[in-house]
């Protein structure tokens, strides 16, 4: 299976969300208990290649992956993070949540935070959020002159063929929830005292602009899935299958970029006589 | 039990490391499956006690968790962050591997890079080497005068105090291996060409330098550990048992700061109210 090619947003002026359920669980193969299966299975096969490219980074390969989380309040991009994220080793993954910009990366342009947080070789990073909020919140609320927001979506893409170009792998999920199911979890929230920190009554006022907020994505999703950099839209009311095909599109990229343990550059018998005389 | 008290090193001008058996098990109830069990149950105990700080840090606690791992080459810190801070929420972990000093830090004091790479309120910091290597191959590899490298443990002490007063609690953890167990991993990479990326001859140079890291590390281990920043030394040719420990180590120290969930600065009902009419 190619999930990459089931679940990639062609491109264009504008992708008709409406036309993609949220509930769907396009490609996956069964029910819960086999896509929380199959993804634990998943996980181990991603720990191995992720373990070859950091070996590989260590002779030079300057390859890496990096995964992009955008989506609404509750969509799912922490708990990818916890459920997915954590089959790796932590150590050769680059995590970054981006808030509202501070005074100081205000005063640069948009793409400045996101270059000093960018993974490294061999690594792989994970954006929860990214330079997309900059054409998503920024168009919705007006956080930029028009003029200014239509131009960034070139310049996202130019910036994106830039990092192909020096070894970047981008991984670009749009988690798709429903009006309904996000109601459903922010009321969930609000049922749960140990989950009232991560409520702000600011999340209702968004679920208000909810249509400018669809047609945003709707926009960006088109424009900036090219090529090197393309979008995929992951279905989200169904966490388990958020978690499977996120896993499956990891290990698809990673498989492609088949990355392998170097050859040491060392006499192997006269290392081993060494270390037993040592 | 309190572990913390069991591998706790009391102080003083040196450590005496002969006295500890690397293969020993203190504190470890049972056997390798029973603490692989142990090790799997703690850590869904950390993971939770690790949700509760960062949601604290979201209300303004400013308090984070320091891990400090050293130990010779094979001692096992690659292993502890896979195995153990792998059970955890990656997005809340802060990993930094300290390798040789690079130019721009050597320009540096030498806890300037340091400083740079601590965790924020909330996180967990886990340091895969530290400050500590120079009071430690600085030492025996003669790598500062003398006079400097004394200076520097009374440095470590001020500077980790510093951190304590700021809500930093320090777990520094030296993975006490034996010379023979050390042989044997490092044949065992010789062994398997898939690991042979993770060696280098220096690592047989340094074995000739064996004594005289147990003597760094013997003075470091007296001297800097301190009431706000203990050192406990973790015996380490048990790959099972450095992980239970570990985690234990930290299970016992996030039990004793007992974050809490913030409440909601928000109506509740009122929130209810406005959600299920949107």
């Amino acid at each position: 299976m190619d999930l990459r090619a089931l679940l990639r947003v062609s491109g264009g002026e504008r992708t008709d969300l409406g036309g993609h359920d949220a509930r769907a669980t396009p490609g996956g193969q069964g029910d819960k208990a086999a896509g929380l299966a199959e993804t634990a299975r998943t996980g181990e096969r991603l720990a191995g290649l992720q373990e070859r490219l950091w070996a590989a980074s260590t002779a030079g390969d300057r390859r890496r992956v990096l995964l992009v989380l955008q989506g609404m309040d509750t969509s799912g991009k922490g708990g990818t993070v916890k459920h997915v994220i954590g089959l790796l080793n932590p150590s050769g993954c680059r995590i970054h949540a981006f808030k509202a910009p501070t005074k100081k990366e205000r005063a640069h342009e948009f793409l400045w935070r996101i270059r000093r947080n960018l993974p490294l070789p061999g690594e792989l990073g994970i954006f929860d959020r990214s330079h997309y909020e900059d054409v998503l919140v920024a168009r919705v609320r007006e956080l930029a002159p028009r003029a200014e927001i239509e131009e960034r979506y070139g310049a996202i893409n130019a910036f994106e063929r830039e990092l192909a170009d020096d070894g970047v792998t981008l991984v670009k999920c749009f988690l798709h929830l429903s009006h309904e199911e996000q109601r459903d979890r922010l009321l969930k929230r609000l049922d749960d005292p140990d989950k009232h920190w991560k409520f702000s009554t600011g999340d209702i006022d968004d679920r208000a602009l909810w249509p400018a907020y669809q047609e945003a994505y709707e926009i960006a999703l088109a424009r900036c899935s090219t090529g090197p950099a393309p979008w995929y839209v992951i279905p989200a009311d169904r966490k388990w299958y958020r978690n499977w095909a996120i896993s499956r599109l990891l290990l698809e990229t990673l498989e492609e970029l088949d990355p392998r343990y170097p050859p040491g550059d060392f006499d192997v018998a006269r290392a081993r006589e060494r270390l037993l005389k040592s």
